[in-house]
Formats: C-alpha cells, sequence, structure tokens
C-alpha cells in the first residue's frame, strides 16, 4: 500500500528554488520591478513554492480562472475548485518581483505571460454563491486590483513560516516521508483553524479509528479577526495530542493559506491540497470552511457527490456536529446521539470566548483541562 | 451510488424453492432417501436456501473442497474461504432428501454429483491452523461422517427460523430492500454472537459515523455451551438500539450458521456472506471469530491484505479492542486510547458471568442499565 499521489497524477512540483539557482535569482529580482502583493497571495504563493498547489506553476490565466469558476476546472482540463489569482493595479507585461506585504522581501519573481480583467462578481457568485460584502472572502476578491497577472514564478521564500513555526511548517514533501517513514497509506486530514476541544478530538479519533493515522493540518495564515492565533493553536494542539492519542497515529503540521470562507468549494481545495501532502482522506465536518450562513450544514459534503468521481482521489470522511451528551454519557454526532438538545453540550464559539475572557467554570466534557489552561493563559 | 454486487457478480442465488415446486419438491422428497444432516449442515443448508453463500448451489465437491483448502479458490477460480461440505456415514450417489437433525423435517432435496473422501486434518490445518481436538471447530471437522458428498440442493424449508425470529430473520434480499429504502450504499455488518455492551456499541457508532448505516448481525445458529441463546441476545441489542441510535442508521437481523471458530478464514467468509446481504464492509475486531488461543489478535485483520485485492468487494473496517477509559473519559480503542490498562475498564466474559450470576453492581460505563436489566432477568 502507498499513498495517494500527488494531484495531476504526476510528482510533486514545488515552485521553490534551491542553492545557487535561488542565490542567482535572488539577485536577479532586485533588478526587476516591484509588486506588493496581499496576505492571500502570499500564502497562495509561499502554497506554490512547497508544492502544495502541485501541478500548479504559478498564478491562473485567463482561461483557467473560467474555467475554475464555470466548471472546476483549468484549461487543461484538470479539476480545480477555487481561482488562484494574483492582482495588480497597473498592467504589467514583463517579469516582475513579488513582494512581502509587511516585510518587504521579495518572496518571488514571476514571468508575465498574460494580463486579464476579470467579472470579479461573477468570480464571487461561482466560488462564494453569494456577491454580499459581509462575507469576508467577497470583500477579498472585490478588493482586487484591476488586473489579474498570470505565469509561473520561481520562489525565493517560506515566506517566515519555518523560523516562526518550525517543524510544524512542513511541506507535502515533508509529510509524505514522514507518513511513509510511520508505515501509513491511509491518512486523513484535519483540517483546523481552532483549538482543539473534545469534539475535534473525536473527530480525530474516528478517523485514527478506520485510518492508519491522522494528519491534524492547522491553516497559519490570517483568519478573521478575534480568532485565536496560530501559535496559540498550534500549542493547544501539541498538549492534546501528548496526553490523549497515542504515539504514532497524529502528526501535527501547518500550511499557509489564508481563509479564503467558500465553504464547499473551499472543502474541495482542502481536499485537493491534501492530496499533494499525501492524505487519502479529509475530514468533512458541518459547515465545512463556512462563515455566517451562506451555506446549509451540509453544501461541504454534497459536493463531493456533485463533481466527477475522478476529480480527486482523496475522499471526504463526512461527519456531522459532534458534542458530549449526557444522556449518552459519551462523545457523540449528529449521526449518532438520539437524545434531544438539552442532553448535548454543544457550546458556540461566543459562549467559550466568554466564559474564558471571564475565567468562568468550563464543562471537562467540552474540553481537556490542559487545553483550557492554555487558552486562559491566552485570554488572561 | 448503489449496494455491492453479491458474490461472483451475478445476481443473489437463492436455492429455496417457492409455490408450486415447492409443494411439488417436498412429495418428492417424502419418496428419497433420508439423510439425517448436522446442525453446522443445516445452518449452511439454509443459508444456500436464501441467497447468503451465493453464488453456491449446493455443497462442495471435492476440487472445490481442495483449492478452497489449499488457495482459497472453487474450481471455477472464485474466492471462497472456508469448504462448504456435507458429510455421509454411508456412500450414496443419488438424490437425497436432507433432514432436520432435531425435528425430522425435509429440509431441502439433493443431487448427489460426486462421493468422496477428504483427510480431515488436512482441513484442519487449512481451516483452523491446528488439529488440536479441543479446538471446537476442528472436533466438529473431525467428528464428520467417512464420506462428502456433493451437488445441488432444492431447499425446502428456512428450518424453522421465521417462525423463531420473525422479522429478526432477513434474506440478503430482504436486507438489499432495506437499504435501498433507507437510502444506504455504504453499510458496514456488525458480525455479533453476543449482547451489546459499549464497547459493541462504539464499534457500531463508528461505523455509523463513517458509512450510510449498520447491519447488526447476530449469529442465530448454534454456539458454544454456556454462550447466552439467541433470543436474549438479541432483545438486548433491539432495546440498546431503540434508547441508543438515531433512527434510520441501524437495522437488526439474524443469519442462520452456527460458529465454525475459524479466526482468519472465518472472518473471509463473514465479509463474502455479508456482501451477498448488502453491506460494504465488515467491522472486523480484535479476535474475530477466534476461541481460545489458537490465533493472534490481529490474525484477521491481516489476512484481508493476504488476499488478491480482488477477492471480495467487502471490506474490513479493522478495529482493536475497545472499553471506557476513565482518564480518556470515554469509550476508546487499543488505537486512540494512550493510557494503561489500569484506567481501562476491560470486563472478561467470564468476570460478566459472574456478577450477572450473583447480581452485583456492574459499571454503567460497560454497559447500558437497559441492557444489563434483561441480561440480569435472564441469569435469574
Amino acid at each position: 500500500m502507498s499513498l495517494v499521489a500527488p494531484h495531476g497524477g504526476g510528482g510533486l512540483k514545488p515552485r521553490a528554488l534551491e542553492g545557487e539557482a535561488l542565490a542567482a535569482e535572488k539577485a536577479r529580482a532586485r533588478a526587476l520591478p516591484q509588486l506588493r502583493i496581499t496576505s492571500r497571495e502570499r500564502g497562495d504563493l509561499i502554497m506554490l513554492g512547497i508544492g502544495g498547489f502541485t501541478p500548479l506553476e504559478g498564478f491562473m490565466t485567463r482561461a483557467d480562472w473560467e474555467g475554475v469558476c464555470r466548471e472546476y476546472r483549468l484549461a487543461s482540463g484538470l479539476f480545480w475548485p477555487i481561482p488562484i489569482t494574483l492582482s495588480s493595479k497597473e498592467k504589467i507585461e514583463k517579469d516582475v518581483a513579488l513582494v512581502d506585504p509587511e516585510s518587504g522581501e521579495a518572496l518571488a519573481t514571476m514571468r508575465v505571460t498574460e494580463c486579464y480583467k476579470i467579472d470579479k462578481a461573477k468570480e464571487c457568485e461561482a466560488v462564494f454563491r453569494t456577491t454580499d460584502a459581509a462575507h469576508p472572502g467577497v470583500a477579498m476578491v472585490m478588493a482586487q486590483q484591476e488586473y489579474n497577472l498570470a505565469g509561473p514564478v520561481k520562489v525565493l521564500s517560506d515566506g517566515g513560516f519555518k523560523a516562526k513555526y518550525g517543524a510544524l511548517f512542513m511541506t507535502p514533501a515533508e509529510t509524505r516521508a514522514q507518513f511513509e517513514k510511520l508505515g501509513w497509506s491511509r491518512v486523513a486530514a484535519f483540517q483546523t483553524r481552532n483549538p482543539m476541544h473534545r469534539s475535534h478530538e473525536y473527530l480525530a479519533k474516528v478517523a485514527i479509528e478506520v485510518c492508519d493515522g491522522v494528519l491534524v493540518h492547522s491553516l497559519l495564515g490570517a483568519l478573521k479577526p478575534g480568532d485565536i492565533p496560530a501559535e496559540v493553536r498550534t500549542k493547544v494542539i501539541a498538549v492534546l495530542i501528548e496526553k490523549y492519542f497515542r504515539p504514532g497515529t497524529v502528526v501535527q503540521a501547518g500550511y499557509p493559506l489564508d481563509m479564503r470562507y467558500a465553504g464547499p468549494r473551499e472543502a474541495l481545495l482542502h481536499a485537493l491540497f491534501r492530496q499533494n501532502y499525501g492524505c487519502s482522506h479529509l475530514i468533512v465536518g458541518r459547515d465545512h470552511a463556512g462563515v455566517g450562513k451562506y451555506y446549509g450544514p451540509f453544501d461541504a459534503h454534497k459536493i463531493f457527490d456533485q463533481i466527477p468521481a475522478d476529480s480527486l482521489q482523496t475522499q471526504p470522511l463526512k461527519m456531522d456536529v459532534t458534542f458530549w451528551c449526557y444522556r449518552c454519557a459519551g462523545m457523540a454526532s449528529g449521526r449518532t446521539c438520539p437524545h434531544g438538545e438539552e442532553d448535548q453540550l454543544q457550546v458556540s464559539g461566543t459562549q467559550l470566548r466568554k466564559w474564558l475572557e471571564q475565567g468562568a467554570e468550563i464543562p471537562a466534557q467540552f474540553s481537556r483541562p490542559e487545553v483550557l489552561e492554555i487558552l486562559k493563559d491566552h485570554y488572561r
């Protein structure tokens, strides 16, 4: 048994340079026009660098963009659920250096092969199923500049993720090597942008019961204001793994993307890049990658049945909402607990934040004491 | 999405007659020589009647027996893990009526096409991995008569299972119809010859989390002396399903076979006939279908990786031993609990029997009160 193949059927295609080629390209970058990119674009670029978006070589052409919006396909015919694009205020039709929005560091060079305009509302309607500016993903697309630039990139940096997160920032080649070392072939990815409470522990453990192991894969890029920062989340996850999981059943890692909140389409992207990381399954919970009330609770389940069966090798592990049930006297889900809401300990993010801010007593059935300790520290 | 196809790729092949054909064959049976069969043979015969052993048409020939013992294959090349044979004290080479060992009712007629001798020790070594007469499966084979009879059967009766178990005794056509009505395609079979305690509930619920539903499938034939009778076990399971599972996630049914205790080979047979019942998965726990210390705890997992990949459509859901863990404060398994045995509530069958016989207090973390109530009644 071996790991799933990277998307597109070939090997991993990391766009990052190394060694002498890297030094030479860094020197060349200094002489190129500088384009300051956005946080989301930076995440996408680093992902291209480490091979997470295999087999993409750079930002999408207009034909790719059109095909992805309309029918989930690149111009080449390959399945792809969300546009990976770069925007620019000015028309650029030559090589350019892509520059970090905060540090000013040159992150990549790009050979611009096409400069085109898009109908942003059309992208939003297709990808987010709404053009409501209150949707954070829509707001992000509508804030893009006038032109989109297409072309292959040579990536010069990891954007500082390795320095900030150390061994947690694993490339797809690194997770694959780790899985092989552990003898895994059936690997479930647990996508997370939150600390892990017992409900998340339960999802991961169900996956461990039926797979060889789980990749707990934290988003390290930006999300909504007020969310818990990645350094706190990954610390919480580390203590949970140490105290409540068996050695050799979990790998923790992080990936550099920002959230798009595209619900079902983002669930497909989550599965696609997990295939590159070597995961055969993706845990897809209730309202996966959703925000507000834009998506039905199981839209991200259904979409996997609506795409052609050969679109992805990585398959969803579809799960319902999970919680402690006092009558079951155990963890359960909307699929396994027959009791009423009054018996189920379901805690909203807002409620939890209030408890943590007030230093209130939080039920052990909701979260492990070691986890709550770290979160309380963060809120103090 | 549709249900898995019956074994062999064609439709179900129940060997039971109906209507006028049944009446005529019953009349003919009266005039035939009568062969009193054993309890195990009766179970196999009823299974042939209801299509559970599709595509077998009757008891195996010498070439089938040889191929099954040596390489898990019928003479036709089709995968089959355990001999399904009929023995006779006398040489018979003509049609015969097969008669119930207890009631004397004619259960079937058989056109004998071959009468042959086997090396019983060879069968035991191949199927049970031992010739130790203390192994109940070995004892059963060694007690067989001198000749084996091969040939197609016409089944005239359900052996009284329908009268005794009512709606619980479902044929493969009936479970398939039920699954289709429920809209299921991914169905996990939970094989059981015991009442269901929380450890079994947990196994079934893990399967429900990742499949459309579970068939709780109780052995209704004979097992070891001292085991709990099927009517008590199925009553326990019914109350557990009613109180602790969501409607529409579980079907309870039973099947007519006796236990063989063949461990890994029997796990394969369990998967094979569950394919006929429409199940895409079989939960295979620790020491599945084992007895004593004859098999390693995971031999029945490993064997699924040792047979050719196209042998069966029904796949194993491999699970470890399951229990309540006081430090996890929840149900867990050998794969998900990192704590020591001193934290895990593991109760042996012997211990449980003692508790029940003494009317002792039994921890709610081991078994549901509604279940214990019925078992205590049985022991009183």
